[in-house]
Parts: structure tokens; sequence; C-alpha cells
């Protein structure tokens, strides 16, 4: 067998909404083609695939993974069909890329982490935020013990694009999103965020939920995530809603550390905006995803320093997912682009043994057991375990 | 009796820590004069006095509390002394402006709400922080119903100045300071910030308490609050601390609006930062004390907003406690001088039965009943109602 | 005669513009007395002084003049009278402190500073700018080589409220205000700042000026300062409008060290916004009075700074016009007190040959030196020598 | 012929510096194959062709212009190079993206421009800047008449990279970077910027120069833009510089609209920052692209305003180059996508008598002229007409 590059190697991608095309893009920026696409109908994968150009079109994810020169699969499907879609490309022989969160439930993605594990094939989370440069900044500074010992991980994911009580999506709908929505869908990556530059676990969460808006109105026909903005308030249906709006999250991890998490989904003027801030015995830390080249380093006995996404300023993990001189923004789409290149230089390398340096379902699996605490936590109001 | 006005009037201070100067320099601003200096020995306020111009001396309160000419007094010592002088002071007939916290426990809080009650003298919690122009902005938001239905109050309170172990101030000893610390002493701000602007009150809190240093090196002899910065590691002696150096307490208010605060006085690089973000069905605001001159305001269907510190874009409420025009920045010591211009017009126009537009030892006996609710949540791990 | 003190020194007042009553809080902070009160009409005086509870009054700046009780005098009077008002002062022998500009052309500014220097009497000019302790800051680190060689001094000085045509003030009438506008107004207090900062004299200048509205809406009736933004487009005249409403300034300092200002009176949203950026062979600086607390310091080979308002974290010459800790903003009203604790310390001292630590007439007479070039430039369109 | 589509036309690279992967990625992100790769020699060529997985190589521009299967050239080179070989690719029959400046002098743009029309092909100036969404927002609310009537269009860009006497590039040698530097480099992109927001032309400009390092240290060995940071002082020689660090230009508009940009490449701390602020009769508007995804919008009887790049919030022109949700930062290789998209579009439709919606030949002329007339008044020192 040939050995296999970026150009030749064969991947398909899953899913056309909002994510779908941010993988395309991403996996071109790095010189990979993307062979197929799939989609729930052949009609829907041939009107996405001829505008992205994409040569192949499969009408489902079964009739890709039959595809003997599809290696790599990227699922951006919603939720609930990350697990049976990753069960079943994992057991094709397909390295799988999948949109978090991996499952439903820990459950699911225990049985996913095991058999990525039998399967021997790569196997990766889109925690993409990850690969923000300044997030790599901040890894490396925490743990080359720049900061010191640390005291206090907080902050908080902030979005408003469910403000309204007209405002509906799928991850609305339990079955189709899951039991959590703000936690799950963005408290999640704040989560792995933080773990991934501390290296710290949790120990035990305390978490308090609210439901602003019990009922919702749904669109009779099916709107786009984050379009639905400029939709009218007519032709809609009442609909409970049993999933959180806000959450707040106490959280104890290792060594005593302590931390709090705050998600809201109804918070306007905040588009997308993941913050945190970390103060350990020397220096503090602060980001904020919608200013996402500088870096706020906080310190006592000399002046607060902003560090910004500048190559000759970073460390070399920083470095190493920067492609842009200083002062030149890097923004979302380059965050895929960055985790693509590292996950397809691992798949290419061939040697999967070596630690990835990227988010595995390990990493997703962890985020579902964190959930599920957090939801325990706020039905029956006592500090969980994790 | 001639008629007392802000010239005439007998203004007496105890205390010239940090605070006292504050107050001093804010009522002359306001064309009060200082009549007299309290301090606990006769040669420490002849220096003070003398430094700050102040014609008249006493070496205690009781001495000052016996100068008939003396009718309004300031309190501005340390938290335990705030009760007895408070008491003393009001059964001597003096109007009383006492710093916060208002006493040590809501036995002692409550016994002076009552005790100014019986006197009928104009009672004043030092809460300062109301008077930001933007602060008043923000009240009038959102009680003419501007931003909608409140959905989350957020923010926290964080200091970097007790971040080494070797940091000491009289606050860290419960004997002098209280029981709580960074809860009682910034947190309260906070609180009564929030319960200004959106004239809610508490209804539940738990909270998640940490000493970071649960040893500090004491020094041998006294420093001044802030101060301490630049002393040597040596002459300490080793301190067991009780009080909490991190804290975050979840809130639930009336009209289950929700809430979260985290205070930290371990956060390198804050030097004195309160936020306070505040989510509602309408828009959102935020306000971060280190910029006071500025307001956010988070809209969704149009662009966000900065609101500046110009009275020609004020509501009346905060045009009433700014003094200069737009982009001509009025900080920290002009909230004195607000304050002070309030309880001054209110004592000199005499009407007690009138509502009082400025923080009584109403609002400190609340923020006692708060704090001890919060205390008692972070000892037995559960929600406490207030 | 008795050493005079801060309380007993006699201190008079000329004027109750926005500016006046700006005098005299800042010094009752200092814990001078404001012993009277001029205005151009007895009437006047006595309302004002009563408002601000201030002893005497006087209908006329000579009335105050023989009154011997009187050291000092503070004109905040309208432009066109600053120098005939400072010249009966120095003549009266008082020290005089003289709000800018300090008069209406060179020959006005030279024979005052001749005559203070007969006088010997205290003489000021109120560039209060000078007094934030960030502004000594830069200057500490620019004059201690800490910046390297001086490369660019460039920024604006923006305002906004005479935006409209129907902005009136007594500023637009050259007779009053003189024949420069928003150079003389504002754009004199940057060249000043930079002066005083970098220590670099202008050797020769270019300009470019604009009047964007030639002719305005003048009210039948006076106007306050700031305040004629609620006004009604009735009752105007139309009066045509000679000085500039924009600015640009080419600067030739010594050294060969170049410099760029723009100044503009009809920028919205730009309240008051004076910002410098000074770029030197190691490090650059930018400030902006608008965010007075912070100071930016720009690296190449090291994260870029915020220098805080922190007593801790500044020079022994920003500390010195520091009174509050870190976090607790000090503005603009701040400004004026350091400036006047500087003027009386010297005042009281008594030794008038050691160099002031404030503005002089000197000062001002440069300023009306450069600003008499920077006219000229504007008309010839050359460069021209100062 | 088939019709092309952007997977089946054939595209060609020149240039491997630090922009042509630039548009090898950007091109990807559209769904175009980069088909080849030209390098001044074949190995070159080969070791990045490889790199970036890019199947064709040519060891010249004319071994690329020789390949039928190319139908556009973009041109990465170092400037002095633009000139012929975009008349090559022209009279090769090819379509043609030239990086800027578009040539050496007027009389090289203007022959480019003359035979782009001659020869019909799609001609393209890589000003990438003009598809920042924001930028598109600023351009929209200007051409609407919300701003009102422009008054004052002033900015900068900012640059620290060449800030030692030790940093070199090509761009420095007159004889391969063109006898201007900063206002060649980056200046010129701000006066595209506003020429494309406003819609005014200049009429009259007034240059101020400075060259701070007239004397710089150029290495034995070539070292690639921006990364010479790291370099130590050895091995260099010693080399007159003839460019400007610095320069500062008043510009005449049309309409007596005036201006002012200051550039410099000396500037430490800012690593890339251009930064304008447009004063109108209404309103004002301010970018700064090291914060590309707010725009700030300032008024004198409403709070200002900050618009994110957010779908839901801008103009049809704006969304039209904006690919992800409120929140979701896009950045610098963004501008090269929504750049390219547009081109090709436009290619691909066919009709070039079509005004097209990017930047031409035209508009790289045009800024040619408006340097060289920079330049004579930079020289002459006085106003020159352009």
């Amino acid at each position: 067998m040939t050995k296999l590059s970026k150009s030749t190697i064969g991947v398909g991608v899953a899913g056309t909404g909002f994510i779908g095309p941010a993988h395309v893009e991403a996996l071109r920026r790095n010189g990979i083609t993307v062979l197929g696409l799939a989609e729930n109908t052949r009609e829907k994968a041939e009107q996405k695939a001829a505008e992205m150009g994409i040569p192949r079109i499969y009408g489902s994810l079964d009739e890709m993974l039959k595809d003997d020169d599809i290696q790599v699969v990227h699922l951006a499907t919603p939720n609930y069909l990350h697990y049976p879609h990753a069960k079943a490309a994992l057991l094709a022989g397909k390295h799988v890329v999948c949109e978090k969160p991996l499952a439903m439930n820990t459950r699911e993605s225990a049985e996913l982490v095991q058999l990525a594990k039998e399967t021997g094939k790569v196997n990766v989370v889109n925690f993409n935020i990850r690969m923000y440069p300044l997030v790599q900044q901040a890894r490396s500074m925490v743990q080359s013990g720049e900061l010191g010992d640390l005291f206090i991980l907080q902050g908080s994911y902030l979005q408003d694009w469910l403000l309204f009580p007209t405002d509906w999506n799928w991850r609305l709908e339990p079955e189709l999103g899951g039991s959590l929505r703000a936690v799950g869908d963005i408290g999640s990556h704040w989560l792995d965020l933080i773990t991934f530059i501390t290296g710290l676990r949790v120990v035990e969460v305390f978490a308090d939920f609210k439901t602003m808006h019990p009922v919702r109105k749904k669109p009779a026909r099916p709107v786009e995530t984050y379009t639905g903005k400029i939709l009218q308030p007519e032709d809609y249906v009442d609909q409970p809603i049993f999933t959180e709006d806000y959450a707040t999250v106490l959280l104890h991890f290792e060594n005593d550390v302590r931390g709090v998490l705050t998600v809201g989904q109804v918070c306007s003027g905040r588009k997308n905006r993941l913050f945190f801030e970390i103060n350990a015995s020397k220096s503090s830390l602060a980001w904020d995803s919608e200013r996402p080249n500088e870096l706020w380093v906080g310190h006592r006995t000399q002046p607060n320093q902003i560090i910004m996404k500048d190559p000759a300023l970073l460390s070399p993990e920083a470095r190493a997912v920067t492609s842009y001189p200083g002062g030149h923004n890097e923004g979302f789409p380059d965050t895929f682009k960055q985790l693509y290149n590292k996950v397809y230089n691992y798949i290419l390398a061939g040697d999967y043994n070596k630690p990835p340096d990227f988010p595995t379902f390990a990493d997703g699996h962890y985020e579902m057991q964190l959930c599920e605490a957090i939801e325990r936590s706020a039905k029956e109001k006592v500090w969980i375990k994790v």
C-alpha cells in the first residue's frame, strides 16, 4: 500500500449544519482533500457537496462507512447521533473525529472509549478551543510553574442566541441535544479547557440551574442554528423546556484548588464569550474568547501584562499552533485548522501508541462524567463526587 | 438656636487609617468644616490633626462625644469598634456615619437599628460605591424596566493585597475584623450594590470558602492597610488564619432571580475590582469599578453600548451624583463626596421621616444578616435561608 | 507676622463657571479655606458664595485685590480676562494661579512672565493634566531613560461638545476666547503635557486647520459651558465662526524627534479624550485621559504592560500625586487637588528661588509661543520655526 | 470546453514567503485547488510544494505561465517583481491576483492598468483588509449617510518589527521594495481602506518623513519576513537606509474633507495595528485591526456603541463576507478567503464588464499615484496635488 499523505488520505464528513463546513475548510487549509460528504438524504448531500465542491456524496453515514477509500470520518451531526455514528465508524475501521459532546451519557461514552482502544483507531473529540495560541500559552505558563500554585479557576461561558422565548434550536430538545444544554453545549468546552490548561481533575461539584424560559415557541418548520434571529413570531407552537438556560457550578479540583463556572445562553450582548481567570500564588491569567489574541497576566509586584498572539512572545507549544505573525489576528476557524493539523500529522505518522497532542474520546468521556455529576448535584442540591 | 449650615454644623471624625482621610476630604469638598478628630491617644490625634488641619482633637471617642459642638460623628475605626462607638454616639445624641460592616454580628447590628430609631438620629452606613454615577444609572435602568425581567446577577470583587503569606492587616484577625473577611470586607459592598440596583432581597445562599494561606506571617510592629507591600520577610511570627481568602456564593433572590458572587483577596493583578453583570430579558449591564466611568449595555438585536459618565446621557438620579462633564473622570474619592452631599442635605433639611436617599443602619443590618447566612452555609454545606 | 498655614492663608477665587468650583473643592481637599469669591456683580458673587459656603464676596476682581487678607488669587475667568487680571493681581502683591491660556498673545504672556519675575510672586498656570499619577509615571520613565531614545510623539485631543452648529460657548468668540480655539483650548494641554513628559522643546511646526461649521447658531441668552446640549434650536442668530474646529499639527522637536497632534471639537463620542503615544528606541507608552488610571507600555521582545495607578508600582514622582491605593480610581478633580497641594506647599515654604514643581507663567508663555507659530503655519502653509 | 468550477479552475501561486501560503490556504478554503507553485528555483519550489501539498512545480514564473492548465496566477513575490510578473501573466492570457504594491512607480502601474484593459483579464490587487466584515460595515454606514457629512478621516498603521537597527528585510532595500517603505508597505493599505470606505479621492497631500535608523545591520545570509526577531547581532554589515521608518501625511480629500495618517515601523508594542477613526456630522466610527471583530460607533446624544461581528447586526455587504456567527472571531486569514471568494465568483461568472466587487489594478495604480505625491511632498516640503 502506498504511504498516505495529506493529499491522498480519504476523508469523509457527516453533517452540514453550522459546524460541518468549519471542518471542511479547516481540512482543506491543511492540504487535506475532503473526499465525501454524508447527509441524511442523498438530495441534501448532493446540494451541499455541490456548494462546497466535494466529489462524493452519501445518503447516510452507513453508506459513507462502506466506502473503502474513506479512512477518517468527521462527525458534525446532532448530539444524539454521535454515539451510534462513532461506534459504527470505529467498527467499520475508520479513524473518528467527533463533535462534542461525545455521547448522550457516560454509558455510551465509556463504550466508545473502550471500542476505540480495541480497534486501535485514532479518536478525537473536537474541543477546538484548546488550539487557540493563547490557550496553549496559558497551559505552558501553568505547567511550567510560572504562575505558582493554583488558587482559583473561575470563569463563564455566556451567549445570547437563546435569549428570547421565540429562539429555537434542536439543542433545546433533550432527545436530540441531551438532558443538559448550557452545561453540555458550552460549559463542557470551559471544563475541558481548564482541565487541559491546569491538568487538574474535578473532585466534586455543586450546581445551581435555572430555566428562564420554561416554555418556548417552537417553529413549525426547521431553522438553522444561530440564524433564527430573524424569524417572525408566527406559526410557533408552545413547547415546554426541561434543560437549563443558566447554571453556576462550584468546583473542587484536586489539590483542593477551587473553581466556579457560570454558563448562560440568555445573556444579551454576549455573543459567544468564554472567559476564564486563573489566580495562582505568583500571578493570574485571564482570557476572553471574544478577544482571543490577547492574554492578560495579572501581577502583584509588577505591572500587569497583555501577551499578544505574537510568535516571538509565545511558548514553543503556543507557537506551534500559530500560523501568522504578531498583530495578524487568528480566530475561531483557525482553531479547527490547528487541531486537524495535529490530528492528521498523528494519523499519518502511524504510531498510535504515542500520546496524542489533541483531545480524545477519553477526554470526551471525562466531560460526560463531569456533566452527569453536575446534573445530579443540580437535582439533589448537594455536593456530588465525580 | 441658629439654623445650621454646611459651614457651621459640627462634624467629628474618629479614625485616621486608610479611610478616615477620605471622609475628611469628601466633607470639605461639600463645604463642610471638620471640627474635630478622635484617635486612641491624644498624641496620635494631635499629629494627624496637624497634618490635616483639623482644629480640635480628642484622645478617645468618648471625649469627642462629650463635645457639645459636635453634631455628627464619622466612625472610620476598625470593624470591632463600630458597634460600641455607634451605640455610644447615638446615645450621646449624635448623628452617625459608620464605616461598614456596621457591627460584628446581627445581634449588635439589630440593636443599632433599634437604637437609631429610638433616638431619631440620622444613621448612615458608608456604602459609598452606590454613589458612582454609573451605578446610579444602572439602578435607574433596572428600576424603569428598561432591561426587562431580571435573569442573572453575577459578578465578583477581587483584590490582590493579601496575595502573599507575608501580607498582614488587622482585618485578618477575627476579633478585630470579624469572623468573615473577604465576604465581609468586600463581598458586602457587592451585595449591597446589587440590592441597591435591583431592589431584590436574597432568599437563600450557598457558599464555598477557602483560606489559601492557613498560616500567615504577622509582623511584630503594626503596618497600615494596603502599604504592607514593601515590607521585608523578617521579624514575622506565624499566625493561623481562620477567615476566608476566597468565597463563591450562590444566591437565590426574590422572584427566583439567580445570582453568583466570587470574592478573593489573593487575585494578583486585580487591585480592587468590583465587577457585576446583570442579565435580563431585554438587555444586560456590566460595570467594572476599575473603569468606573463606563457602563456596558449588552443587546441581542442592536449593537452593544458603552454609556460614559456624561451628564447629557444619564438618568436624573445618575446626573445628581455627577459633578463634572463627560470625559472628565470621577473616581473613588468622588463617591464619598456625593454620599455626604446627600447625607448632609438630609441632616440639614431636618425632616427625618423622609425616606433617606443613602444607605442606613437598616442596610448595614441586612448585610450582616446576609453575611451570617453565608458563613453558616459555608460551614454546613447546605442552602441557608436568609 | 504669624507663619501662614493651609488653614490660615487667604485665598480668593475669581470666576464660577465650569472650572471655578473645581478650584474651590480642590483647595478645600487640601485643608485650604477659600476666603473670598469674586464675580462680575456682587449679586452673582453672593448667590454663588452662598451655594459654595464661601464667607466673603466681591463684585469685581479689583475689590478682591484690595482685600489685604487675600494672599493668593485663582483666576477662573474667561480667557480674555486672564492677562489684565493676572497683571492686576501681581501688581497688588498676590500670588496667582491662572487658568490656561495665560493670555491672548505672546506680548501679553511675555509681560506677565516678566512681571511675575519682578514681583517675586508665585505664579501658576493651571495645566492640571500633568498631575495625573500616570502622566507623572510616563515622565519618570522617559526621564530615566527606560524608554530609550525618543522617536515619535503622537496623539490627539478630541471632544464632541461643539459637534452641532447649534452648540455655542464664549470660546467660539475670538475676542473672548482668542484667535485659536481647538488648538488653544485643548491642544495647549496636549503640548504642555508632552513638553512636561519629554522635556523637549518644539523647533518648528506645520499646521492644517478646518472650521467645519463656518456659521453657528448663537443663542440670544447666555449658556453655560458643556450644558448647552439640551437647548432647543430657537432664538438663535447666525454667527460666522473664524476659529478652528479641527487641526493637525506636525511637530519637529529638539534632537529631530518627530511629533503629530490632532485636535477636534466635533468628534462625536469622544467626550474629552486626550491621547498620547510615545514611541522610543526601547519601548512605547500610551495614555488615554478617559481611562486615566492605566498606562500602556508597548514592548517588542516582551509582553506589553498595563501599569495601573497603584502606588506600589509607581515611581516616587507618580506616587507623590497619588492619594489612594491601587484599584481606587482617581480622576479629573484629583489633578486639581494634587496641583494645589504642590503649589501651596511651595507658597508656604517661602523659598521662591527653588525651582517650582508645577507649571508656571513661563510654561504658559511657551504655550502661547507655540500657538502663535501654529496659527501662522496654518495661514501661510509652511513650516514655522518656534 | 467544459464550464470551469472552483474545483477545476487552474490556479498557480508564485512566491512562498510570508504571504504566499496565506493565498494558498485561502484558495483551498473556497474549494479551489492550487495546481502549481512557482519559485525562483525548482528545488525551492519542490520543497515548498511538498510541504504544502501542491501537485505541480515551476522553477520560474515563465515556466508557470507556459502551463496551459493555469488560468489564474497569484503573485506573492517581492515588490520589484510585481510589474514584470503581472505584465507577463497578462500577456500570457492569465487572470492575475497581485500583492500590493502593484508596481514600483506609476509608469509601471499605469501600463498594467492599460494592459489589463486590453487583455480583458480579471485583475486584482490584494488589498485584503477591505474584506474584514466590520470594514465592510463601516463602508455601508458611511455610504448610506448614517454618519452624516464626513469631517475628519484620521488614523495610523503602526508596527514594531523594524524597531531595532538589527532588524532586516528585503523591504529595506529600495531596489527590491521601492523608494517608499512604511508608506508603501502599510500606509497604502490604510489609504486604500479609507478610499474604499468613504469613496473619496485625495486632492492633495503634505508629508513629513523620518528614518530613525539611517544605518541598519544587514545580515550576511537571507532572513524571512517577521522572523528576524530572534537573530543574533553578528555577521551583519552596515547598510545605509534611505526609506522612511516613520511618516505622517496630511490629507485633503474631495469635498474639503480633512485627513491625517501616521505610519511607523518602529513602534514597539504595536505588532500590526491599522487604526482609523472617521468623524462625521452625526456619528463617528473607529476600528483597530488588532481587535478586528469590534467597530466603535461614537455618538453625541446617545451612548457609544460597539458593533460586534455578528451577522444579525451587520449590513448585507458586511454579512456577505462573514462566515461564522457572532462571537466566533474571524481574523486576518479570513480576509483572504473572503476576497478570493468574490474574485473567483467573478472569474467563474465570466461577465467581465460587470463592476468588480474587489480591488483591481486601477486601485493599485491609484495607490501608486498617492504614494508618489506623498514622496514628493516629503522631499519638497509643500502640499502636492494628486
